[in-house]
């Protein structure tokens, strides 16, 4: 008998829960092996649920229990929860989370210890939620040379942009409307600005490149301030304007990774994933491009991915060999101004002849971009590709001839 | 030291070869042991090849070789490749295979000789090419109760059906393309009449429902009796005709199973996967709809497929458990006459108000479809949700009414 505890009872959590209980038949099958919850870790009381007797409020039951072999760390956050993920590795009991979060802060010393006290630490939930992304990547997609992933990787943000897509809806209305249907939270700022994203991708880039990458290395923006006009402007180029993480290895072993809004092409297989669903692009030499394509939050979904964790390690119990990257290093995550792209840019302008002839002049060429409704003092265009930081001097430049820089979206044409 | 023998050098066998090499030092490392390539069987010789000297002409000495643990099938055809395949698995000789012609013929045999055995039988590639989709249904879904899969399963027939609806080719010049191409074989029966999506849906369906589905028990039409006209019909109903391959799980245990071209919307995620690429959605009752898009086919994505179950073999040599389902069982597969669906339906008439309204008095009400450059003498309209059998009842009825039936065709409107 394999027994388990869950850290937490809240959206996760319960849904952990009820995953377990509706399929116990066939995911025991599955499992090959008998196993039971045995304590839910929260601080709050639910006499209500036929599982009532199993909450617990303190850890130490847990920690000290020798028969608890699998713990399910869904409480989010990092404080109680690496320290307790961190005790349940160092005392050899294998760990699962969702916690985006502590992957993305922690992911390779929880590895490192978890390896040393032959433990596993599986976190497939951490990554678009019910999608299957972590293990195919480490498992399917094994004999690859992995080039890039790139993805829409947050679906708050994806179901504002859509609605400012698709219905004209303005941010703030788009983003009240998404806090109603609880895809937002109240406070809003992880998803809008683009930090669950780049914890994201972080951990992708982590296990794609086998080494740990960190949010604070990453160059995240998120999509406060797009407007409708960027996305009428992005429809007149030829496409829509989506939050992409992206990710990609360089030739000399240094990887470029960013979170930005960005134009994107309406054939990419990115472009038509909407509401808040999530796409994930995985590039590799052999496979070429393969999309994994689903709800990426959600009770259900995430619960289902931390049992699938839960299936395998019971399965494989102290046999399991998975998963495993490098620590972080200094100068591995490239300077983002050093990275090259396409933009899209618009500036304000009396005269838009003059503002287009200096553009051509500093960046080469431009093309420009025209759209209905434009606005008056206004002109927009699309660079040459070129890397970020020479966009910004050339800016720089456009600035003092008197041309506002109005706003900048990267181009990625090749998703 | 793990040692691999490869049967077959064709197409895929030269692509597993040339991953193996080109990505070495990585696939060694994600394997965490040392393998190598010992024998490849082949009858044809080549000496140019840097690994010339691994080729062998028979079989008998990889068989008696106690040193190789892995043999990889990619010969295609069941003569000799099951007599191969079951002597290896006897004798404790794991097998990793891209034929799903065998998969869908021998599938539960071959992995309870496995099984018996403490081997394994590995055939991702079977399916998908080089997407992730088998292991992902095992292990990332395990937590779900799967209700359905369906899928884009052939990508020949799916280049032939993107010519026809975006440059409106006929079938006869659209598959001369794909042959110029490469993407057809010259004799191309088994993908336009649909054998090959059987295949792989059937093996979907084992997997996911765990007893052996046969594909003679599933009812396959394939795209050749299409025409432009039936392209421009789904155009005008608001959608694209794809070949689909679709198993679900009925309320009585028991499956329905179907390979056939059909109507799917416009905003279905399977509507915009074109060319050769192939697309799976699977659906579960935690996870909602994931699907899984790539190159279902071509030498590397397939070798990349191949050469992940090799390494996840050499990975877990002895220890890993994987796959099992029942053998075949009488009655599984639901009779697809008995199989509801909604139908578009064309008829040949002199009166098309006749027509239409015998088909509302047999039908109970129809939906009439009317498309540009509809033919003259001609009628067409959606059915009801309706059995099949019943649908099949009614259009004899409007034959006897001297109605002519032109062509039949389902609407997945769910996908």
């Amino acid at each position: 008998m394999v027994y388990i505890a869950v850290l937490g009872h809240g959206v996760v959590g319960s849904g952990v829960l009820e995953v377990f209980y509706k399929n116990n038949k066939s995911i025991l099958s599955k499992a090959g092996i008998d196993m039971d919850i045995k304590y839910i870790l929260d601080l709050r009381d639910f006499p209500e649920l036929p599982y009532a007797e199993k909450f617990v409020k303190s850890f130490d039951p847990i920690i000290n229990d020798p028969e608890v072999k699998i713990v399910v760390e869904v409480m989010g956050g990092l404080d109680p929860s690496y320290d307790y993920v961190k005790r349940c590795l160092l005392s050899g009991k294998s760990v699962v989370t969702s916690n985006k979060a502590l992957v993305a802060a922690y992911g390779a010393e929880l590895l490192e210890i978890a390896k040393n006290n032959n433990a596993n630490f599986l976190f497939e939930a951490s990554v678009g939620g019910g999608i299957p992304i972590l293990r195919p990547i480490s498992q399917c997609l094994a004999a690859n040379e992995i080039r890039e992933i790139s993805g829409i990787l947050n679906g708050t943000t994806n179901f504002i942009l859509t609605k400012m897509i698709s219905e004209g809806m303005a941010f703030d209305e788009a983003l009240a409307l998404a806090q109603k249907l609880g895809y937002a939270e109240r406070n809003p700022a992880a998803d809008v600005e683009g930090m669950d994203a780049c914890r994201k991708i972080c951990i992708l880039a982590s296990l794609a490149f086998g080494r740990h990458v960190y949010p604070e290395d990453v160059h995240t923006e998120g999509i406060t301030s797009l407007t409708l006009q960027d996305v009428k402007y992005a429809s007149a180029w030829g496409g829509v304007i989506k939050l992409i993480g992206r990710v990609r290895k360089l030739d000399d072993g240094h990887i470029a990774a960013i979170v930005c809004p960005a134009f994107i092409e309406k054939s990419s297989q990115l472009a038509g994933i909407d509401d808040v669903f999530n796409g994930i692009m995985v590039r590799g030499d052999a496979i070429g491009d393969v999309v994994f394509y689903g709800r990426g939050a959600g009770k259900l979904p995430t619960a289902s991915a931390v049992v699938a964790d839960i299936i395998d390690e019971a399965k494989h119990l102290g046999a399991r060999k998975y998963v495993y990257w490098l620590p972080a290093e200094d100068g591995y995550v490239c300077d983002y101004l050093k990275a090259s792209s396409v933009f899209f840019v618009r500036v304000g302008t009396q005269d838009k002849a003059a503002a287009l002839k200096s553009a051509d002049s500093l960046f080469g060429k431009v093309t420009e971009v025209v759209c209905p409704d434009m606005p008056k003092n206004e002109a927009a265009f699309i660079t040459p590709e070129l890397p970020e930081g020479e966009l910004e001097r050339a800016l720089a430049s456009l600035s003092s001839l008197d041309f506002s820089i109005i706003s900048k979206i990267r181009v990625l044409s090749d998703l």
